[in-house]
């Protein structure tokens, strides 16, 4: 199977996810300071987003560089990932829209939950194909870092009930 | 010509169909449970189409990749397969809004209905200038399977004015 | 310079140009088929637009396969041919909504007028960048058959506010 | 690391940006001249943004190919140039909505302050990857045209509030 073209799609999914986020933010439509003000809660998600899927851009392309071929599992397991990262323009615009209440800022945390778990697998299935003594195992070795995240977005979710801040830090957390 | 090309071009359109799709996915005003719960069957239609036209890339990365060549005739039914694929977002919309009642579900039906066609159509143009002993006519064989779903998805469409989810059934049958 | 990275930022422009087309058909909100009838005028101007745009992709692949190289020149009449074919979408959408009358689709006619302009300009500055007895030189010939399409196309515009029908004949005769 | 992939990217991103900004350009319900004549601010707008963009392909394109070899510093800087542009739909239709009044005329400047900053880093950052010595370092010399234009740049965004034409000309200037 051909990974170029694997990685072309995810790199097209990818860079449309990034761009039509910013569709969300509707141009106001007066003219004057106060206009522009009222959508600094979307602004502000925006770019959290943006950062976000960038990561996520980078990792993937660093993961599927030690890919040397490609099957049907891996295949599924990308586009699995790329449908919980297509969610993002939508939980960006909600939480920004209703400006960081608990809700949407629990659902947020809940899509970047998946997102890992997706990521996860995906990189398992890459495993499985190449071995356990490929580049990408002995790379991610016990994977310490990436099963320490997963807890953090998993204990984020509830926490945005609590403190809508303290949820969000973990999506900063992942800037490493 | 460059088979490259029309697969860059394919890939293209393939990945901004499902990712614009989420853009019918109106953010809610609402910030609670029930605004988000409004959303469920517009979302249930989502996820659905993500993988049917998963499943296309899947498919249409496969076939291409038997082909050594590409004329005039396969790029306009490539096209053609594109023309249907396109409209995807719009029915997924209409159904997910409408709550699955019967027309949307059968129109739905009926678009995924000329997508085979136009798939079948496609496979047919590339055997032909590949030669009945090519590697795709050979995998192909008789396509029993190929003519029984083109049966299924055509007794599907009427379906939906009696059973809407036993209409909605064969774009699950299709995820082998 | 890199004429890779010119054909697929073309194909990028025109995947998306063909894939948003599909946007300008809002959801309706009724579920019955008095809302579905209500959109054939808008359906219709999208297949026009959609194979019109195909021919463009068509077209523009095969004269890029002619070219050996690309200079400043021709990376700006191409951006100039992408900028009228851009303006497809709205046209589409302004001429579908308001059921094909005179103004619109004449502004219809008029982009396709510029669009055949800006292709002409970007094969002169190719054959001029290679040669007058160059592959795209001798397969154009004098171009009896693009000056007699530019001239019909610009004769088409009026003619909207005569007969809509026959103004968009030509959009048609370019199916070659 | 994979600089075609990154060059992939960016081409994704930079199409995507170029083509959804006609989505700015809302479909008027009238067919009559004083519907479309009322467009005409958004429009111009449009253009300008379009060859903006263009230029910014363009330069990006010369760029990346004096760079042999691409780090993560690069590829952050990268992403942050994407970002910038990325918000030129949003500023290009406020600007358009507003007839070019003075606030949303500033915005617009910011922002094309924001990406030539953006796109100073990454020159520099891709030189010092490569050295004092390197293609691109030479090529830019001192870059005393760079360092003009962020200047001017600079001042064009209060001008706005005096001469909002005059404070548009910068733009018009990198039209190099």
């Amino acid at each position: 199977m051909n990974k170029g073209r694997l990685e072309a799609f995810s790199d097209g999914v990818l860079a449309i996810i990034l761009t039509i986020m910013v569709l969300e933010m509707k141009v106001p439509h007066g003219s004057d300071l106060a206009a522009l003000r009222s959508l600094s809660p979307v602004f502000l998600s925006y770019i959290l987003s943006f950062i976000y899927v960038g990561i996520y851009w980078n990792n993937h392309h660093h993961m599927l560089q030690t890919a040397r071929k490609v099957n049907g599992a891996i295949l599924w397991a990308n586009l699995h990932l790329l449908f919980w990262l297509s969610l993002t323009p939508f939980v960006t615009g909600w939480m920004g829209e209703n400006h960081f209440v608990a809700l949407p800022v629990a659902l947020y945390g809940a899509v970047l939950l998946m997102d890992a778990v997706a990521y996860s697998i995906l990189s398992h299935t890459i495993i499985k194909l190449h071995g356990a003594d490929s580049l990408l195992a002995t790379a991610m070795g016990k994977d310490v870092k990436g099963k320490a995240s997963l807890l953090i977005y998993f204990v984020a979710v509830p926490l945005a009930f609590v403190n809508r801040w303290l949820s969000l830090w973990p999506a900063m957390f992942s800037w490493r």
